[in-house]
């Protein structure tokens, strides 16, 4: 199994870890330090080594960070956290809410003569070290690099990974190392930049073609590169990992140790570009005046895949939908009452298993069923691993990170018979998610511009969810990747190519939760004949083929257009992943995507 | 007639203006000379004295400038002109395509070796001469304020305007000038602001509750007011044009003559609000390091119009919806090929004018037939004028300036047999306008998070307009209101009261035009069975009634929602405005509100 279901952290732990890190401020002088949930990579996992913020508070969420003061010990959590915190971490720690409270407003009140604030130069990017000072300014609070307290106290604290990396073979990259290279080292050439630092694990990979496994879920491994405006990249990564790849970096590429990395920024001609949202703090010091802020080059090329991406990605998501509709299947043929969440979650990971381009699960598998599908972000453990039971309705959020693309599908199942509430609030979520299948849009707008298009439905009813329509999507990368997202606050414009989920839901709290959700990949919009000749529009090709659950729709609350779409949705499903299945679950099939 | 038919400039009259104007450049030793179509108040309508870019260069459009150099005169028209600036000025104009060319860019390109550009300091924003110093940083060219060379060769310029201002009464206006300088007074002192400066005639008006003539269209007189922090109020206004009110000031209000306007600028003592976007250059230059860049402080309390305010507009466009059912009750009794666009403009208005409370119309008729109809701002004169023909859509924009509102409506009418073509846009522009009609939304969102809904049926048949889908409304005030706006541009949150246009439309340049346009107003969504308690939503009252011609609707396109929402809001047409009518247009109502 990837998945486990432990408690990996306790409150009882916090405490006396707490006390020991207090002497370590004593010792230096200091009147508080910061502990983030971040890597130098500022990646969205971490790996073990990494989980300072675990480790020290007891607190497991994927976002947040502690503000260690001799007095008191903030943990700032945001809204997806407000429950599991008080759950996670002893009295010592008093649970922040943040965005609503910033860092800055809360060391000023609780700092009122002023202090001084370590932190590890590695863990803070630079352009959030920058906001912080100012935010501080005339309040006597200083910022202050130190070494990490954190691991000095930690005594069993875990080695950096150390994991082999392998080459991405180029029918599934679709363009080589040193062809991206050469693109994007013109860029750097047009804008006067000599190089760019690149510290996001996910851009190297993709640079590079090569994938690792430094952390859980994500294909990367650890390392930072410089790509020089002539197309030479210096690639800093423990040699150890590159054993297996045998030849696999051309001559423009040369490997350097971790640890030479600073000073090889240093040592840069001219002025380099930086990611200031991510580049460590430490690293902009080295660059200094050179730095020029500017996104990861990477990041909007990597976005835009390629046919071989694509196609890669497509194929991952017919056997992906294959697996699931097995799991889907076998779900329908367990009595309410007779299996749990964990069974799911099992279930699930071993039929995806058979699949051997299967790399990893690409996040925790959500299983939530009845209240704890209301739980946005639920990961079961064996204290909370529920029974399925009749009226329940369950929650399956998961993925998988396949050789050829990474997948993420969200099916919400009813167990036994379903409440009539229940299948209102379902079918509202699914002509959300169809109306965005459907939409074609004109060139040019971004995630902000469309994004109610998912929302209406449940909007008419007076209900609506607190998270995004949809995340970028990698291509056997990160499963959430920008810089585009289907979200309010996105203004980056979508183009080709770049993949994104539509996962609309619903969550009453106590009650029940629901989400659908499929990953659709940007495409120019056929030309109709209805269409201004002038006017380039952009559309959605569905990636993810698997059956919704059609016992929890309202067929009266559909108009004819839904009804046509889900039943040629269904007729689809059918076609490509039909012929994959075991003899049972094609019988199954065969019902689960019948016209409704 | 408040309207009129004239062709008011000719291109033959430019170059010679252009020659004289080139003669004050070499007296003065400037380079070049802006003439925008602006006055102090940065209005969207000018008074006669004030239509300089008009008068000098012929071209009538309501946005738009003219950079006049030594050898070449460059006139900056946006999307909507490009047409129309062809038509209106002679060969020795260059138009430039504004803003896609940056009038900054320009000046560069057409001054190599530097310059000095005059400009008078009355007649451009502050916002505007900053950004365009910095834009010309390291170019050479400097700006130079001097007095308007264009006034200086106009020998017949019209006076400025001094028409009469009179009180508008508070069962109009729902709060008395005192509370509202009150209101604004504590916000000022909440921010530690000594006083405000208004230069925005329409917030004068509110503020003080008053309304003038001075500009067609718009019922403001021109002034400036200071609005200090204890709630006294200075007005900057021409004695003559207050003569009616008798006492209608109380004695907070200090009427001085504009011309001291700059000089107690000058003596206020403390930190001032302007608003950068609109304050005059001489202005902000008076105010100095005392000006705190701000909105206008009326802008928001304006838009956000109280009981009193709301159900006045209502009232005024139950009147003005009769008057729009007469007049297309009249429309249809008048056989194709008889009567002219002409025409209709003046039957509308004649029927307007009926209504004793009419002051004006609130914005030049826009009357297109056939292809005259796809100009989005298509002003009919006695050499444009269109006969209606059989198959033509006639799109007919038009409002009325009451006492107790002002209103603003579309209507799109078949002339004969509409072609099926036609018929199919239209029903998608009709499914834009009742999505968004029936739309309940979350509170906190503006304009730009939802306007996509008015847009969708469009974009899934790969049409468009390009124009926003709508804008803000004045309580007996500007047609055209800020800040909010239904556009993709907007982020200011809707509030309940606040008055919009909902206009979503189709344009097929050559052919024909479609456009249908309710206003509505934004209201606490009532509560719902099916709604999440904790979430506040806000919805739209529809304050616009007159029918929606069912000849264009293809019924088959419709879902059964909109079918509903069409002939329920027939029936609340009939009831409505049906008991005002003559009996002939009641017998017309009675059939054009027929259930589909």
């Amino acid at each position: 199994m990837f998945q486990t279901f432990d408690v990996t952290a306790r409150p009882e732990q916090g405490p006396p870890r707490l006390a020991a890190l207090r002497k370590e401020l004593a010792a230096e002088g200091l009147d508080g330090f910061l502990v983030p949930r971040a890597d130098a990579h500022q990646g969205e996992y971490v790996a073990p080594h990494d989980e300072r913020l675990a480790w020290l508070t007891g607190f497991t969420g994927s976002a947040g960070f502690c503000a260690v003061l001799r007095d008191i010990a903030g943990v700032f959590i945001d809204g997806r956290y407000r429950t599991q915190v008080k759950r996670q971490v002893a009295a010592d720690y008093t649970p922040v809410p943040w965005p609503e409270v910033q860092l800055a407003d809360w060391l000023k009140e609780q700092l009122p003569d002023g202090g001084k604030i370590g932190f590890d130069p590695w863990l803070h990017a630079a352009g959030q070290i920058t906001a912080l000072t100012q935010d501080l300014k005339g309040s006597g609070i200083t910022l202050a690099q130190c070494g990490n307290l954190v691991d000095r106290i930690w005594q069993d604290q875990p080695a950096p990974p150390m994991q082999p990396v392998s080459a991405h073979p180029l029918d599934h990259a679709g363009e080589s190392a040193d062809e991206k290279c050469a693109r994007l080292a013109k860029g750097l050439r047009d804008a006067g930049q000599a190089a760019a630092v690149i510290t996001l694990p996910d851009s190297i990979m993709w640079l590079l073609n090569i994938r690792g496994s430094d952390v859980a879920r994500n294909p990367v491994a650890h390392g930072f590169a410089i790509l020089h405006s002539d197309a030479r990249v210096d690639l800093f990564m423990a040699a150890g990992k590159l054993a297996r790849l045998d030849g696999h970096f051309g001559s423009s590429v040369s490997v350097h140790a971790p640890e030479a990395f600073l000073d090889a920024t240093a040592a840069i001609n001219g002025s380099v570009a930086a990611d200031s949202g991510t580049v460590p703090q430490i690293v902009a010091d080295a660059l200094g005046e050179r730095m020029v802020p500017a996104g990861d080059p990477c990041a909007l090329p990597k976005a835009r895949k390629n046919a071989a991406e694509i196609e890669g990605s497509a194929a991952a998501h017919l056997r992906d939908g294959a697996a699931i509709a097995e799991m889907l299947a076998w779900l329908d043929a367990q009595p309410p009452g007779t299996i749990t969440e964990i069974d799911v979650v099992k279930k699930l990971e071993a039929l995806r298993r058979e699949d051997p381009a299967l790399c990893d699960i690409s996040f925790e598998t959500i299983a939530g069923t009845g209240e704890n599908g209301a739980v946005m972000h639920y990961r079961v453990t064996g204290e909370t691993d529920t029974t399925l039971q009749d009226g329940h309705l369950l929650v399956l959020d998961s993925g998988g990170q396949y050789l050829d693309g990474t997948t993420d599908i969200t099916r919400t199942i009813a167990i036994g018979t379903p409440g009539e509430e229940e299948r209102a609030a379902f079918t509202r979520v699914l002509q959300g998610m169809i109306a965005m299948s459907r939409l074609r849009w004109p060139k040019g707008l971004a995630g902000r511009d469309i994004e109610c298009i998912g929302r209406m439905p449940l909007w008419l009813a007076g209900q609506d969810f607190n998270h995004g329509l949809g995340h970028g999507v990698g291509a056997y990368l990160s499963v959430h990747e920008g810089p585009q997202r289907l979200a309010r606050t996105s203004h980056v414009p979508f183009e080709p190519g770049m993949i994104l989920s539509n996962e609309p839901g619903y969550y009453r709290e106590g009650a029940f939760g629901i989400r659908i959700e499929n990953l659709l990949v940007v495409e120019q919009a056929p030309a109709l004949d209805s269409g201004d000749p002038e006017r380039e529009m952009l559309c959605w090709r569905t990636l993810t083929f698997a059956p919704i659950d059609r016992r929890l729709v309202n067929a009266s609350m559909l108009t004819a257009d839904e009804t046509s779409w889900l039943d040629s949705y269904h007729q689809e499903v059918l076609a490509k992943i039909g012929p994959q299945l075991s003899p049972a679950a094609q019988v199954w099939l065969d019902a689960a995507t019948a016209p409704l």
